[in-house]
């Protein structure tokens, strides 16, 4: 089981010091209760010169969360090199460099003049990735979305730890490799798109499996990662299903014990599995009921 | 029955025509199956004639999302004169129109011009009507809150019909006033601030109810619309309960059948509820397990 564990090459850090805090409440039969509760924290990413966006993130990966942020808003393209990131804890920025200054930078500021924020500006930038995107035919088993839910849902995180946090899980076959968690809503993602990029690893023979809903968003960044599946416990928008079906991605959501439905790629899925030894969840290991 | 659903202000509308749609798709058996999957479509706020922000939504509000996000950001102020708002269904457009320009305005105009996106000054500028604050002593029983989410849970919704959405409930006592949903992740608490200010009513003897985290964003939102508690089945974050604190904010988490815990403004609770008469959730009614 340890051995198991090991195989992560990121996993959750559910004990290490500054990323849960324990708080004293008054509990549901009066008396006093310590529990833990993750924490959360601002942190504002440059790109260059340029201030972009303040995140609210549990901290752990400033340096991923900010690449990944970048790479998936589209404001840094694999050809940019970045020749260097610095995190200052006590300001809480983040500032990525680049060797010149990149022509996102530029068209971020001149949207930003003229739109007032760049909020509705940097969801265009992310669509327009999509348009030459192609996703590699690769197969999914159903026997290995089983062992990567099941062992997910089993390894210890900040969730299990302290709740309220999401969780994301770049995973290859039946193995996981970056569990990630965060607060923020997509920062869970952007963090192993970050590691991506900075190991320079390819989406293509990937599976993402996320603990959050499959919106339109989610499934832009995954499909900009190169990654051509999504998975999750919890249930779909309609726009995250449209968009899945246009850039071909394979999306399986609430997937609880031995169910699923599959929205979008279905061409990818092999139903290997043998459905009667799929158990259903411990309760323990029950999240969110993936309506 | 029908006459307690009846006391709804304003329901969900899990039948209404546009918010959710049938999809098709391939089962976890090899079946296809249809499913409920609610919209997701981007809306853009404007304040006069400044462009402030594309926000991802059902839908079904535009008014109210748009007046309730400006005031929680602190960009519209109670005292600003509301001449109209305008909502173009084609254009996916909503105008807010004041009187005169609002001081907000100028001083966004300004911050982004410096900063280059807004997203981190409008978290600034939410701090900022925070320092002179001041929360009444409302009292809060048990028996309320206990009636209050066995009625929620139990209340035909989008979520139930479709799932992946959030719900935010305004509250009087035992009695949930106006129940709205939305995919983005505080539409649901804008569209209910929205109603606030358009009927023009006080926050001082209410409560907030919320299926998402407790957030600072949560809290931050619920303390500016004046009311005094925010109750969730889901759980905490540090900064939220630092801040609920900091204004003197009611804030109960992780409330499932019997259980809650409560981790700021624990003196207006009054104990009143037989928890032996509480019972616990049936399965039907359960939504994410509030960790």
């Amino acid at each position: 089981m340890a051995n198991q564990e090991s195989a992560y090459i990121i996993a959750p850090q559910p004990e290490r010091a500054g990323l849960t805090r324990r708080v004293e409440g008054l509990a549901h039969d009066g008396t006093r209760q310590l529990i833990n509760v993750v924490e959360e924290r601002p942190l504002t990413i440059y790109l260059n010169s340029r201030e972009i966006v303040t995140a609210m993130t549990i901290g752990d990966y400033p340096d991923y969360l900010a690449l990944g942020f970048l790479r998936n808003q589209g404001m840094l393209s694999a050809s940019d090199v970045v020749t260097g990131i610095d995190y200052d804890e006590e300001l809480a920025v983040v500032v990525v460099r680049t060797k010149v200054e990149t022509d996102h930078e530029e068209k971020l500021a001149k949207k930003t003049r003229t739109s007032g924020c760049a909020v509705g500006t940097v969801f265009g930038d992310m669509m327009e990735g999509l348009e030459d995107l192609s996703l590699p035919r690769t197969q999914i088993r159903t026997s290995d979305i089983y062992a990567l839910s099941a062992r997910i849902n089993r390894t210890p995180s900040l969730y299990l730890h302290a709740g309220a946090i999401h969780g994301t899980v770049l995973c290859e076959g039946a193995r996981p490799l970056v569990y990630m968690e965060d607060v923020g809503r997509h920062n869970a993602v952007d963090k192993v798109a970050g590691w991506m990029a900075s190991e320079q690893v390819s989406g293509a023979d990937k599976l993402l499996y996320t603990t959050g809903r499959l919106t339109s968003e989610m499934v832009i960044k995954t499909a900009l990662m190169g990654i051509p599946a999504l998975v999750s416990r919890s249930g779909f928008t309609a726009w995250g299903v449209e968009i899945a079906r246009q850039v071909g991605l394979t999306l399986i959501g609430r997937m609880r014990g031995q169910r699923f439905i599959c929205l979008s790629g279905e061409d990818r899925l092999i139903y290997d599995a043998d459905l009667a030894r799929v158990s259903d969840e411990p309760k323990s290991a029950r999240r969110k009921s993936a309506r």
